[in-house]
C-alpha cells in the first residue's frame, strides 16, 4: 500500500503537480495533489482508488497477478482494470496535454484513496478535514465502466442500500428436537416465513409502503436501456444461474438499475457442521439488504421493515433488528455541462453517443462527495464487464483503454470550452 | 472412557457375573456379562450406557461435574442421572437380590456400551456379531425417565427419525448484489420459500402423502395421556419459549409423543460474520428432519420431501437431497407380560398406577435390539424432567432412584413369576 502511495505521488510530481501531500488516516493513506492554472476556469477533481482486492485463489491466475502479462489485446494483472489502469488513464491524459510546455486547459486535483475495496472507511472524515483544498466545479470518478467496446457509457444513476441484521429468538436454549419437536415454533422456520412473506409471487417486495417514493422509469428512459445489449441470455451467461428471475414486468437491465430488490446475503441457524444433529435451534439470524432507488429514503426503508417484522413475526418467537448500512441512492442529470461535454467526447472517439446507464451498485464515495464537499460526481471509465474484476486473471483491454485516454483528452478541453462552474471556485 | 469400562467389569465381576468381557469396538468398549440361573427362566438383557456428556460450560456447574456432591435430597454429577446413576440403580437391585447368598430368580446379562452419546454408531455391528451372547427374553433400558417424583413412567413409544440436508444452488458463484440484485433468484430466499411452504397456516406438514399412514390416537390412550402433567404451562417453562406452538387440534403431549414434527435443524447461507457484506449468495443449506410416528416409512417420508422439492423448487436453481439419518418408530404393547410386571412393581413403591407416556425422542438401541436380536425393549428409569440431562448442574434425585431401586427388585421378582418368555432360551 505504502509504495502504491508513493508511486501515485512521485507520478503526480512528475507531471507537475503541487502541493503532492500523501495524507495518513486511521488506515491507508490519502494522495493528493493540484495544478491550479487560473482561478477563472473550471476545476475537476479526479478521483481513484490504488488499493486492489486480494488476488486469491493464486492457482487460477494464468500468469502471476502481480507481473503484468500481455496477451493478445489484453494485459493480465490485478488492477489493471479496478482501476489502476483507469487512473493511469487520466494520468495519460493529462501528460498527454502538458507535453511540449502546453499548459492545462482546466484546473486539476488528485484524490486517490487506498480503502475503496474496504468501503472507504476513512474518506468521509478526511473529506470534512480538508475540505479547503478539495474545493472543485465537479468530480471526475473513473470507476465506472464500459458496456461493451463499441459502447461508451456514461454512468448516471447508482441505487442506495439498506442494510440490516434480523434475529429471531425463540427457546431459551437450544432444545433437543424429539423432546420438543411439537410444541415450540423453530426460529429458523419462522425466519423462514418471514422472508418468504418479503416478496409476492411477481417478484415484489412487500414491506408496507415501499414503492411508494419510488420513482417511475419515463418512457424516454426505457427507450435508452433498450439499446443496453445486456439481455436474459447476457445475465444468464455472466451469472450462471439456470434462469433469472424478479420483478414482473421490467427488463432486466430495469430490474438491475431502476428498481429496488431486496436480497438475503446471508442466514444461519442451528448446527451446520458435517453430519447430523437432532437439535431445535434457539435463534436464527439472517443479513437482509435492499438497494434503493431514487427517491427511497434508507430511514423510511428501516421504518418498513420494522413494520413488516412487527406485524407478521407470530407471538412464538421475539427478534431484533439492526441497522448495518443505509445510503441513498444517487441520480445526475443527464443534462450536466460535464456530463454533456463527455458525452461529446466519446462521440468524437467512438463515433457513437454513448448510452446512458443507471448501474445496480453503490459507490459510497458519490454519495460522500454530493454530501460534504456539494459536487456531483460524473462517472465513467474504460474497463469492460468481462474484465474478472475482483476475480483472477483481471485484464484490461488496451485498445478500448486507448480510446478512453483519448477520450479523456477530449473531455477536458469540453470542459474549458463549455460554461460550467466558469469561476465557480 | 477406560476407567470407567473397567470400573463396570470389575463390579460385575463382584456381584458374581461370569463371561466378563471388556469388547472393544471401532471407538469405545462394550462391557458384557452374565449371570446365567437356569434355562427354564426368563433371561433379561440389562442395557445401560457408560458414557456421559461433555461437561462444558464448566463455570457455570455450581461443584465440579466429577465431584459428585449432595446438597439436600440430589447428587450432583455429570452421569448422575443419564446414565451411570440408571445404571446403578439396576445393580443395586440385583446386589440386594443376591445378599445373603440367595440366587436370583432370572437369568441376568449386562451389555454396558460407550457411545450412547454419539448415536451409538459401533452398536449394530456389535450385536450382528454377538447374538450368541445377547440371547434373552427381553431387553431392560433404564435410560427414560420418570415424568414427576410421585408418578412411576413406563414409555412404550418412540418416534423415528428422518434427517436430511437439502442444497439449493443459484448462480455459479457469489455475485455483487447490487450489480445482479433483480436479475437472479437468491437461493436463501428460495430455500426459505420452501422450508416456509412445508407447513401449513395449521401447523400441519404438507408434504404430499405425509400423513396417509399415520396411526391415530385411540380415544382411550388420549385419556391416559391427560394424566401426564404436562401442559403449556410446563413446556413454556421448561423451554423458555414465548408461546407455544404446533399442530391444532392435539394436546402438548400428544404433539410430541404421538404425532409427526418436522424442524430446521441449521441452516446456511452466504456472508454470517460481523457487519456486512452485499453478495448474493451462490448456494444456501438446511438441515431438516421429522420425528416419525407409527406406522409411517423412512424410506417413504424421503420420497415425500423428494417429491415436494420437485414440484415447489423453481427452475431459477437446482438442489440436492441428502439422507443422513433414518429410523422408524417404535411402539411396545403395553399390555406384553414384561410392561405388566414393571407397571405392578412400580404401583407396589408408589401406591398409584404408572402413566404410560409416548417419548418424543428415538433411541436407536431399541430398534436395534428390535431388529438384530429380534427383542423388545422395555424402557424406564428413575431420573425426572428438572435432572439437567447435558447441561450443567446434572442431578440426581436420591428419594426417587431408591423407590427406583425398590422398584426393580419387584420387578426382577414379577418377571420370575409371571410366565413371560419361559424357556424361551
Amino acid at each position: 500500500m505504502t509504495s502504491a502511495a508513493n508511486w501515485a505521488a512521485s507520478q503526480l510530481k512528475s507531471m507537475g503537480f503541487k502541493n503532492v501531500q500523501i495524507f495518513p488516516t486511521a488506515k491507508h493513506p490519502v494522495v493528493f495533489g493540484e495544478l491550479l492554472v487560473s482561478p477563472q476556469i473550471p476545476t475537476v477533481l479526479i478521483y481513484g482508488h490504488y488499493d486492489v482486492q486480494p488476488a486469491e485463489p493464486l492457482d487460477l491466475w494464468q500468469t502471476p497477478p502481480f507481473e503484468p502479462t500481455l496477451r493478445g489485446e489484453n494485459l493480465f494483472a490485478r488492477g489493471a482494470s479496478d482501476m489502476k489502469g483507469q487512473v493511469i488513464a487520466t494520468m495519460s491524459a493529462v501528460k498527454a496535454i502538458l507535453s511540449n510546455g502546453h499548459s492545462a486547459p482546466i484546473n486539476l486535483k488528485y484524490l486517490l484513496e487506498g480503502e475503496e475495496e474496504i468501503g472507504s472507511p476513512s474518506l468521509p472524515a478526511f473529506l470534512e478535514e480538508h475540505k479547503d483544498i478539495l474545493g472543485c466545479t465537479f468530480a471526475l470518478n473513473p470507476d465506472a465502466g464500459m458496456t461493451a467496446p463499441d459502447l461508451p457509457t456514461i454512468v448516471h444513476a447508482l441505487r442506495g442500500l439498506a442494510y440490516f441484521e434480523v434475529k429471531v429468538f425463540g427457546p431459551a436454549h437450544d432444545l433437543h428436537s424429539g423432546l420438543y419437536g411439537g410444541v415450540v415454533h423453530n426460529p429458523a422456520i419462522v425466519l423462514s416465513d418471514l422472508i418468504s412473506g418479503m416478496h409476492d409471487a411477481h417478484g415484489r417486495i412487500t414491506l408496507p409502503g415501499f414503492y411508494d417514493r419510488v420513482v417511475s422509469l419515463s418512457e424516454e428512459e426505457r427507450q435508452e436501456m433498450l439499446r443496453l445489449p445486456m439481455d436474459d441470455a447476457y445475465y444468464r451467461n455472466i451469472t450462471g444461474a439456470p434462469a433469472l428471475w424478479g420483478e414482473e414486468g421490467f427488463s432486466p437491465v430495469e430490474r438491475v438499475g431502476a428498481r429496488p430488490t431486496l436480497d438475503v446475503n446471508g442466514f444461519y441457524s442451528g448446527f451446520i457442521g458435517a453430519g447430523s444433529k437432532t437439535v431445535i435451534p434457539s435463534w436464527a439470524m439472517a443479513k437482509i439488504s435492499m438497494r434503493l432507488v431514487p427517491n427511497q429514503d434508507p430511514a423510511e426503508v428501516h421504518k418498513q421493515l420494522r413494520q413488516y417484522l412487527t406485524e407478521h413475526a407470530p407471538k412464538t418467537v421475539t427478534w431484533e433488528l439492526q441497522v448495518f448500512a443505509s445510503g441513498a441512492a444517487c441520480l445526475t442529470d443527464v443534462n450536466h455541462p460535464a456530463v454533456k461535454a463527455l458525452a461529446l467526447a466519446q462521440e468524437a472517439v467512438w463515433h457513437r453517443k454513448p448510452v446512458y446507464r443507471r448501474e445496480g451498485g453503490s459507490i459510497p464515495v458519490v454519495a460522500d462527495m454530493r454530501n460534504i464537499l456539494g459536487v456531483e460526481s460524473v462517472l465513467t471509465g474504460f474497463g469492460l464487464p468481462d474484465d474478472n474484476l475482483h476475480a483472477p486473471n483481471e485484464k484490461l483491454h488496451l485498445p478500448t483503454w486507448y480510446r478512453g485516454i483519448e477520450t479523456l483528452i477530449h473531455f477536458f478541453y469540453n470542459i474549458a470550452e463549455s460554461n460550467v462552474g466558469k469561476g465557480a471556485e
